[in-house]
């Protein structure tokens, strides 16, 4: 099902942009872990702070709704919920029949015959919030387990006048021991670019020295040994055979510009004909700011997950 | 499990470079499917005929177990078997305690705290030889769907001497009908991106524009659509919010070069001690021409996968 | 993950019986779908009518968050909720360090090291208002194929005074089409009997003749033929080899009595110490009546998640 | 899928009755398992001793083909197979076109509109040696873990002249220490009972006291304490809220007869037509004899994967 991701630590999102609520349930969470709410609202603020203009104007509130008695995890569903406060759906009343250029609209509408129309319902990038609450639980498993995880922004362009810009965005997770990931199919990396490519709008990933190591010769490239099992240089981005070896996981995502821009915009109707319109009401220029945070708690799933997974191996 | 892709057509992956035998089982075919060995022997072919350099003389025969009944397929499952012949093992002796730079060894070693170290185990490019036959399967449900793959070596650097190169592989999936993949987390780009990091020597992937697409503005970015639901350019690589758009489905694999070479090479023991060797026998200085073919292995799997799993969807 | 049942129809449930809601989300209902909340509601009553002695005096109301917009499901996931308003714990004080004869406290407490020891917690028979919910909007799937359900007491002892008592619930499947269920590991009969254990209290489960057919000779048992391909007989309970063939799908399910009786109950704590006391408040002295529609409610999903995960096959 | 089963310990089975082989791949068995190739053969040879009139007259080989290194598990997947030698087809050449009552012909063909109508083809009793080589290496798993099994013949009704004759098996399983199972959708006892009616011929599954427990009192049912947390009795079967509790794992599973005898059988054709015929060649009366073997193998495997999905559980 495509709204769950994870096995041990498996959240199952859901909600439209302009229905009721968001939210999440995330299974699989140990038991009697310390649940720290701070932690949610932290990054909820941080998700917040890096929305340049939109009609929110508050972080939003993640109401818990099961899995946690007196101040620790019951290793129980944990549940929780976004409620939609200001969902004025006459914006888009001009856009029901019509498929924006760039947008999801189209494919959506040929995957499931309806949609809600309404500032993108599900496929809306305020689905990211669920993100930012279930990856701050997932950081909690980690905190324990000495991981952080730690994004920037590396290239953020200037949106040009009345136009939008994209970015790249770097992640570095510390503290991995090496040993996690799982060959062949479920590799470290896999589920990394899966989780990445998840986010709306990324476009590419590259781990290590990425598209540069297609270019460079194999003494170039590899990573030789210091005598305490670090390496001299981290060109594999802390991933061999997609098992960590003790090294930083270091990756970048790029993430391509919004769509939506204050231009004429081309859009089609069902039958064919093509409309032009200026689109109204505020659109971010850019979304990568705050989309740091979404990167660090999708690799944060990722990594709960497998250190979930792994703890009872090896035999050994 | 780490081992098994896809859940409505479902390979099941086994066997290690130097055991008895590698192999795969399908789960999920669809019954009543012509199949068609000659297709699998061709692709088998293919990846053969990309081995610059070793020991093994023939295309790998693959042999049928199951799933097959007067030419066509049962529904139920198909599993094939590759016997390894050429097995020596002796070459290996001496890596036995040793950890090499770039390889998985010790990471698989911390991961399992045992491993088959010869050739390199469950780890070895090999196990890619079951890729390709299952992929053929998957090439098999495609084709009575208009589907059609092609994989090609986009940058190949000549291997310097004694030294070895990577390289880019593109891969362009015609056919795909508006509406394939899955929104949020089973999104058409986060499992051919899984797909692709599960390729030994994989490092990064990018859609259409890919990392260009983070410097370019919105406007130059987003693809304009025709009055025939095409659209002018194809920047987001034929996917949309996580699913096809009718566009091409396009990206791009890097590949980091291999990582043994005929140069000294300084390994590590399990203590820590340093040893400086030069390895013998005969590796390939590139194996980019051979992975063209498991690229196109690993999109049919995906494709394959999401077109069955969606057959019944919408309701309209 | 245990909170979650089914491939393609899928339910994830979470709440405790005290916190602050019970819910659930539903993934893979499909998308257009006239969405029928007097069905709910409906369903909900004859769980509410069939419990004897409780402090809820309502029938839940089911609070839908996501998944349907305009009356028809998006084919998003549909979330709901249904709050917990009437829940004191005091009643549960003394009992917090004890564990009960017949209950789950120890085993969970073994499972989890921790655990809600307020009414059940998780392992309340509360929690089965969110299968009811989920399994009225299984019904819906199913009445658009002609599939419906009718589950029945048929053994329900008199409690005794101070006393409590079981009893049988037999289940009748009409208009299942031939060829529904999987064979080997996913037999129809399988996932039925999965969950129809995984009600509280459920403690066996006979398919058609059930046990009686172990004592009965291959001639007396095998139903025979009619020219149209219905049989003589239905022994089999409507399954052959985990496929419908056609035939009315039959089983009776079997729940053992409360444990929780007004009677001297002999707890133990945490140190072994044994401690005898008298349960005080309302408890049910039977649950039979209201699980019936629980046992619908499992069964409805079984029977949608098939029906939808096979609608595209056979290929012929 | 449901050719796979389990998620830890998960195996996935593969071949028809009269194909080339028969097999499995178990993928997620622990690495460093010393490797216990004489419990499988011990196992085999129980199966084949039970039974009692079969054209094939030794106990399978099972054929290892990958996981296993130097005596021990790799923690990589572990592939066998199981050649059919005497795979004559020419007995069943009368039934290509008919349908047997009881069997499970017609629903096959209703669910993949082809089936290989060759000795059972897929559906066929041969398919539980497989289950029996994959169950002898979940005992090895458990051995570790001090859990045993013991399944025994607790009904069998000798046959009667040209007639055939099912019955009733027990199963205990010692050693499984409490906290064992999942809440809710995932309960120890719905595993069991899905795996126990996935072997053919089963139709009915009882824990502890069963159907009997329908029809007592709440205060004979239940199970009261000892100081060293054990119960006096064991109603519940070892099972409390879908949980192991310490007590041994009880349980009885019902097996209708064969429904192959040599009497006149009416078969129907795909027309509709109704033709009788006496089935030649030998069939066993009964099978629960090699039926025990198959009930330890199912249940080592959900134990097996219940033991290591929780190895790591709770935190405390």
């Amino acid at each position: 099902m495509s709204n769950s991701i994870g096995t041990c630590f498996r959240l199952t999102s859901f909600g439209e942009s302009h229905g009721p609520a968001l939210g999440g349930v995330i299974d699989g969470c140990p038991a009697g872990l310390a649940f720290d709410h701070a932690l949610i609202d932290r990054d909820m603020q941080r998700r917040h702070l890096g929305t340049h203009a939109t009609t929110r104007r508050e972080a939003d509130k993640v109401e818990l709704l099961s899995g946690v008695f007196e101040g620790k995890t019951l290793g129980t569903p944990i549940a929780f919920l976004i409620r939609n406060s200001d969902t004025r759906s006459d914006d888009y009343e001009a856009l029901k029949a019509l498929y924006r250029p760039g947008h999801a609209d189209y494919a959506w509408q040929q995957r499931y015959g309806i949609r809600d129309w309404r500032g993108g319902g599900r496929a809306s990038g305020r689905e990211t919030a669920v993100r930012v609450a279930a990856g701050a639980v997932a950081k909690m498993v980690l905190q324990q387990k000495g991981i952080t995880l730690h994004a920037t922004l590396v290239e953020a362009p200037q949106p040009a006048e009345n136009d939008s810009a994209g970015g790249i965005i770097a992640c570095r997770i510390d503290g991995v021991p090496a040993g996690i990931g799982e060959p062949v199919f479920g590799k470290l990396n896999s589920l990394i670019a899966a989780a990445m490519m998840s986010i709306p709008s990324a476009i590419g990933i590259e781990f290590g020295a990425g598209f540069e190591a297609a270019r460079m010769s194999g003494s170039e490239y590899r990573d030789n040994w210091r005598d305490d099992f670090t390496t001299q240089t981290n060109h594999c981005g802390g991933i061999q055979g997609g098992i960590s070896n003790g090294m930083p996981i270091e990756f970048r995502t790029a993430f391509h510009p919004p769509v939506t821009i204050p231009q004429p915009t081309t859009c089609i109707g069902a039958d064919g004909h093509l409309t032009t319109l200026t689109p109204q009401g505020r659109h971010d220029s850019s979304h990568v700011a705050r989309t740091v945070v979404v990167v660090e708690a999708m690799a944060a799933m990722v990594l709960a997950d497998l250190v979930l997974q792994q703890q009872h191996s090896p035999l050994h």
